[in-house]
């Protein structure tokens, strides 16, 4: 396998001459129709709007090959070490519940396929018995209420998952989040809750986490206080963590799910981490449809032809915005409200994946990486930043999700349309309005246009869509880490912050500026 | 009055040579304790890890004084036509409930101060009859409930300040919010609600708004169809618009608060359309101290003297970073879960404030204007994308919200620590993290340090603090807009989007681009 930084690529090198295609003037009937990919089957990825020629694209495609994106992939599949400042497998593609490829991956003495297929028939089994009041509570009463206890990749794909099918896939039991440290946010989340038929779900892989197990104590307390009669806490308690981590081998709870340490937790979403709780609130079919959703979107993600890989194309097409046109970010436009938390997850997963510094060997580099990627949902955001967007003096590229169809299947009309055709009325024209432009003699109602997007199109956000639509973006950014020659899967940036706040927790006399700094907070 | 362009001013001129100070190696205990300015009592902020030396102060603040951005916020209060494109004053200072200056504004044959003053006493009998059960709903229960309909500034500002006192000021009546034109949205927030006991606020200063309306539509239709014995719809509504607006004059609705077209939609949250909602929930009390706090910051953002004008610091150093650095974003990063959606907010008033291209004369201007603005809460964020800012390879300018003591009071001690004291250490800890970086062989594992940043410190957050904290905002984009020559009061940008989205409603057979876009999402 070949790894080689961006600036050596020869492909590269020819993209940087091609700065000038003009969108505004390129946008036709045809090139809208043609200029777009399925991801799967009832949903297309569409970057007509992209600044991108024929000849640009052909160069995008030879970079892809230098780069052996795909061969990458296919490395990861067969269970080689792509973590390499972690000497780790990358092995989260496995959680989908289907392999794609027969080689066996055994690590740590442990066949893969097998331990991940086993935690997912104890998510089924488990999830089944909670749902059919097989397990209660320790007081008797069923459980309806399910309140995850994570940060970071424990909390934000699982709650985006879980907001994005609550109106499509009414939960049988609701489900809540607890993440930050912050003690009003436990507070907030616990106001009104009944602990006899709340199970807890402590997620943290290491078992360490200070905000998770600080929470965790909070809710001890609380049910403490809440001295209910015949109320035994660890009856209420699961976790999702690593076989070695000390909540493992906790002995007041009622059960336990592994993951493992080739499962980033940005990547998590489809293990035990999103699926206990998806499994719990909506039944394990539900998370199933999520898993072979993904599934379907990683063997698309397999094809080496960017016209023909919807995953592949957008990477690149990404790589072109950041490197050649230098745009420093992306916003993630989704025209659903159900997808209100999907932006955050892709901040994380985008984010903490590719902002590097250093190559995968631990080299400098002499080019950009990863883009802030940031946004909330249309229409919300027309009424917001969109003037920014289309006004400002710099260019934000755009993502746009859209849905053929609402959630909810009764809609009512007003002025002679549905609100969800008012809605991709809505998008259309902005995808127009921003691409097209318009000129006007008052300066301050012109446009400039130009302004690059691309869209995806669903036919209708089901748990197996959205299971599409993660693993889509889960594959685009790990691409665009092979691009950059990267390592998309450590997060050594978090580690020194963590360390400074314990020397403050410590004292930390002997460090005058932090000392400072944490005197003026007391 | 003088109004040029930001590459006119010597003093930018001056600035130009100033690029390269090292946070990284000025950071004492001494610049700490000292770079930091009082906003109002129990309010400081602090930009001792800001790249600012005495001298780039010195020009920033001979930039101020050319730019006469004091001079321009006294034109404001004294009721100029300071918002050029559409001819009108800028009142929302005004809002506050006491008046800055005792010059008499009157506008189209009103006085506005007695205006506004007439509507606050409105929201007060208002909201004491219904929390007092003098006003009730149709069927004679009490209402419990406020649902706001309204999206841009009147539904992110409104809900910012309703999620971030909800724990601290125990609402009397729940709100919620319904703001997308998505049916999805509306479907999830009236889902289970009891419209007997439910109040709804339809906020739309032109009373027009597409979304809005739809969603009055939906409501409707829903109570309709749940067919409640003596339900009637129309005492369960009430409107916050103008006085010349279709809403105005409706007939089924039980009253209406005004609000005019001198207030924009981003900085009305001191108007009735935050006063309503605030007021029936937390009772107008809350809303006054909210008033109060917005009131004495706009008192200290007078000083002229950026050392003494914590809004104005924060404004020109802002400036500074886009327009000497060139840094095109910033996050805000509150580490109070309460002001979970205040991002969100900022991103608003900030964005379509000053996400301009041409200056208040409407003329082409040749630097850049507002950046782009997101961020989450921390801890949060910290598990997130802080690995890109830490480690990325573009540096994001940071400013942390922290507080120094929780909303809560029964806060639990976990290994030796309070949640509270464990927050506040991560803060204190990722600024010195961000400023100073680590070396480390493995360069994997170094942090090039200066990442710069300011934080905000409260006390706590109260109401009263919330008001100066919104008010500090609103100041330093208004300030900042003075500095680049911009009219940071309408919002153009937004309407050719909207002209677009009606002409696909009507078909637009005409217009193949967006016919075919259109035809993509149905």
């Amino acid at each position: 396998m070949k790894y080689s930084n961006l600036t050596k690529a020869e492909a590269f090198k020819n993209l940087l001459s091609d700065k000038h295609f003009n969108v505004k003037d390129k946008l036709t009937k045809d090139r809208i129709n043609s200029f777009q990919i399925p991801i799967v089957e009832n949903l297309i990825y569409n970057y007509a709007a992209m600044p991108v020629s024929e000849k640009i694209l052909k160069d995008l495609q030879d970079l892809s090959d230098e780069q052996e994106v795909i061969k990458k992939y296919r490395e990861i599949l067969l269970g080689k070490v792509m973590n390499p400042g972690e000497q780790r497998q990358v092995l989260h593609h496995l959680t989908r519940g289907k392999v794609l490829n027969k080689a066996k991956i055994e690590v740590d003495g442990e066949e893969k396929e097998g331990f991940y297929q086993s935690q997912l028939e104890k998510i089924q089994s488990f999830s089944f018995a909670v749902r059919n009041h097989a397990i209660i509570g320790s007081t008797g009463k069923p459980f309806d209420t399910v309140i995850q206890i994570g940060i970071g990749g424990s909390d934000l794909g699982p709650e985006a998952l879980y907001m994005a099918l609550e109106r499509i896939a009414s939960p049988s039991l609701k489900a809540k989040f607890i993440s930050n440290v912050d003690p009003d946010d436990a507070s907030k989340v616990l106001d009104g809750v009944d602990f006899e038929t709340t199970l807890f779900i402590l997620v943290s892989k290491s078992g360490t986490t200070l905000e998770t197990l600080t929470n965790k104590q909070i809710v001890m307390d609380a049910i403490k206080d809440a001295a209910i009669p015949g109320m035994d806490s660890s009856k209420h308690f699961v976790a999702v963590t690593s076989k070695t981590s000390p909540l493992a081998a906790s002995t007041d709870i009622l059960d336990v799910f592994f993951i493992d340490d080739y499962i980033g937790g940005r990547y998590s979403s489809t293990s035990a981490v999103g699926g206990v709780v998806l499994s719990l609130t909506f039944g394990f079919k539900v998370f199933k449809e999520i898993l072979e959703g993904a599934h379907e979107a990683d063997i698309s993600a397999l094809n080496p032809n960017i016209k023909e890989n919807a995953s592949l194309m957008d990477a690149m097409i990404g790589i072109y915005l950041r490197n050649v046109l230098n745009y420093p970010y992306t916003a993630v436009l989704p025209y659903s409200q159900a997808l209100t938390r999907f932006p955050a997850h892709l901040q994380q997963l985008d984010m903490e994946s590719n902002g590097k510094h250093v190559n995968r060997f631990g080299k400098s580099i002499d080019y950009s990486t990863g883009p802030v990627v940031f946004g909330e949902p249309g229409t919300n955001g027309q009424h917001s930043f969109y003037q920014l967007l289309h006004q400002g003096t710099d260019i934000v590229p755009l993502q746009f999700i859209g849905f053929k169809y609402s959630q909810i299947e009764n809609d009512v009309i007003t002025k002679g349309s549905t609100s969800q055709t008012k809605l991709n009325a809505n998008l259309a024209a902005q995808i127009v309005a921003f691409a097209r432009g318009q000129e006007d003699k008052n300066k301050n109602k012109s446009f400039e246009g130009n302004r690059v997007s691309s869209i995806i199109i669903g036919r209708q956000l089901t748990p197996k869509i959205l299971g599409s639509l993660l693993a889509h973006y889960e594959n685009k950014i790990m691409f665009q880490g092979f691009v950059w020659n990267l390592n998309s899967f450590d997060q050594e940036g978090v580690q020194l912050g963590k360390k400074l706040a314990n020397k403050v927790l410590d004292g930390c006399e002997d460090d005058e500026v932090l000392y400072s700094y944490a005197s003026l907070l007391k």
